[in-house]
């Protein structure tokens, strides 16, 4: 009987739909729910002393630790393995460090900004994160003028991202980067580096706000530069002290803390002038692990604070601050 | 002249207060932003295989040393000072693990609460702060029932904080502690020990969702319970198997990584059966050293999360997750 026709299609609609939405209720009954996925904000924060310490996320990237020199890679790969991290590729951060001395709100480094693809220019989001604005930023001091610490003075629509900061950089840095004359004989490959540095000085120039310093003296209390040379021409780290307290920011003179930390005499393919650079690490792990000194560095894993343990004459263990609430 | 009077007082004032106005121009000016003081949310989030792995905080409290037994006390001071922790109070955590495996969205034990006071009972504001809602809960496994670990199953008006979830303990756990004639025996110090576990237990046996278990069978794929007997008659852990990876949860077979993965034998005074309690770490320590697998503590610092790595005989290093973005 031809009329029974659309019955029997609209019975077998009704039925798909009932069965379609049965499932749909018993699968609601069993899934979890959905994944979040998200990570939580990349900033952790201390006191020191009086001063506040923020320690700033600008991204993650696999470092190649074929770029490590001065040690077979046998050596290197077994630090890695004991440490339960892959050879080569290390998920490295790249850091920057807000400090508040309640006199100047300091940041140290801006990360890469918009230099290095989507998985960094963090500084900024994080800063907001954690409770400031990067136009409440006095001052940014500079440990190298590599894109990674410096693009980051720029927002993403190429303008200053701090305005009312001044930038402070050593002059060996900045004369070299700035130089047109440098920045010609620099190797093709190079290049683009100088316009990136460039790039970043340029409008802080022009508002006179670029400063450069030759000696430690920077018009902040509790904080001074500490030249660490090796890894660019005019590399500074930062020492910050408050009270009995002593961090010394180091920029990127550590690029593994895994394995220079065991082998300090271990380089980056990076170092300008390796040899100059494996001379100030070690001067610094030194002293540093005699005082017990607070440590941060660029490329320390997250927070990317700690102290180091001298367990022989010159190889240590890095030992990172323990996450703690704020007092 | 009497009717100069009032001019010269409000003379006095207008400069009074300007000069205090320009006062505080001028503090303005060289003051930074006020510090934020505020601590990034307790939560880190990783995959583990295809589950995904959140560690929530639900607070911190200076543990004291002195509570460790089976070591001189100088052995211990030594271990802590390497690693630049003072003695006897060392910053410890009280964790939670939230487990995502896709089927169901499982929590590892529930905190404080309120019982410890203001210092704890954070892991609903983390859970919230990472994406979830504790309404999404579908299963508590509880690797005993100290206060710390069970009384955040109640919420701040005393009701069931996880109002869909299954409750999953031991059948020993349970059976002691919601024993009254075991609590009636208690020394009079304990027995609020066990009023705060009846208390959280309570409406979730009346709402039928208190569930035992007798041997390591639970019904949520991928997750195991493991007996890690000593520190309560039927404290466990829970073993968490996606793809590859592997992570046990170990609840509270460490209160401090430092001393105990270097020295497996230190039990701490709130374990139940001292001896039972360093087999079952010895045993837990050895097959994670050999394998590499995950290790999460209750008390371990923040986000609680390594591998071991041995460096002899039953001894030990503790070597953290590194923070990294989720994929």
């Amino acid at each position: 009987m031809k009329h029974n026709r659309p019955n029997k299609t609209l019975r077998l609609i009704s039925i798909t739909i009932g069965i379609l939405f049965l499932s749909g209720l018993f699968f609601a009954a069993i899934a979890a729910a959905p994944m979040a996925k998200t990570q939580v904000p990349g900033y952790y924060r201390m006191m020191l002393g009086q001063f506040e310490v923020t320690a700033l996320a600008d991204g993650f990237h696999d470092m190649n630790m074929e770029l490590l020199r001065n040690a077979p890679e046998a050596r290197i790969r077994i630090l890695l393995e004991r440490n339960y991290l892959d050879y080569p590729k290390v998920k490295t951060p790249v850091m920057a460090y807000l400090i508040n001395t309640s006199a100047s709100l300091v940041l140290v480094d801006a990360g890469a900004g918009k230099a290095m693809g989507p998985s960094f220019g963090n500084v900024i989001p994080n800063m907001k994160a954690s409770g400031y604005d990067p136009a409440q930023v006095d001052a940014v001091l500079l440990t190298h003028m590599h894109l990674d610490h410096v693009s980051g003075l720029l927002n993403s629509e190429g303008k200053p991202a701090f305005p009312n900061a001044l930038i402070y950089v050593s002059k060996a840095e900045s004369d070299y980067w700035l130089s047109p004359s440098v920045a010609e004989k620099a190797p093709a490959e190079m290049k683009k580096y100088f316009k990136l540095a460039q790039d970043a000085a340029a409008p802080y120039i022009s508002m006179g706000r670029w400063q450069t310093f030759d000696k430690g003296n920077l018009p902040i209390e509790g904080i001074k530069a500490v030249p660490i040379p090796g890894h660019t021409p005019g590399h500074c780290g930062y020492e910050v002290k408050s009270g009995r307290d002593s961090l010394i920011i180091v920029g990127d003179m550590v690029h593994s803390i895994i394995v220079q930390a065991a082998l300090p005499d271990v380089a980056v393919s990076f170092d300008k002038d390796q040899k100059q650079a494996i001379a100030s690490r070690k001067a610094v792990f030194k002293s540093a692990a005699r005082t017990g000194q607070l440590i941060a560095g660029m490329h320390i894993p997250f927070p990317g604070i700690g102290r180091l343990r001298a367990d022989g004459e010159n190889t240590y263990t890095w030992v990172p601050i323990d996450f703690a609430p704020m007092p």
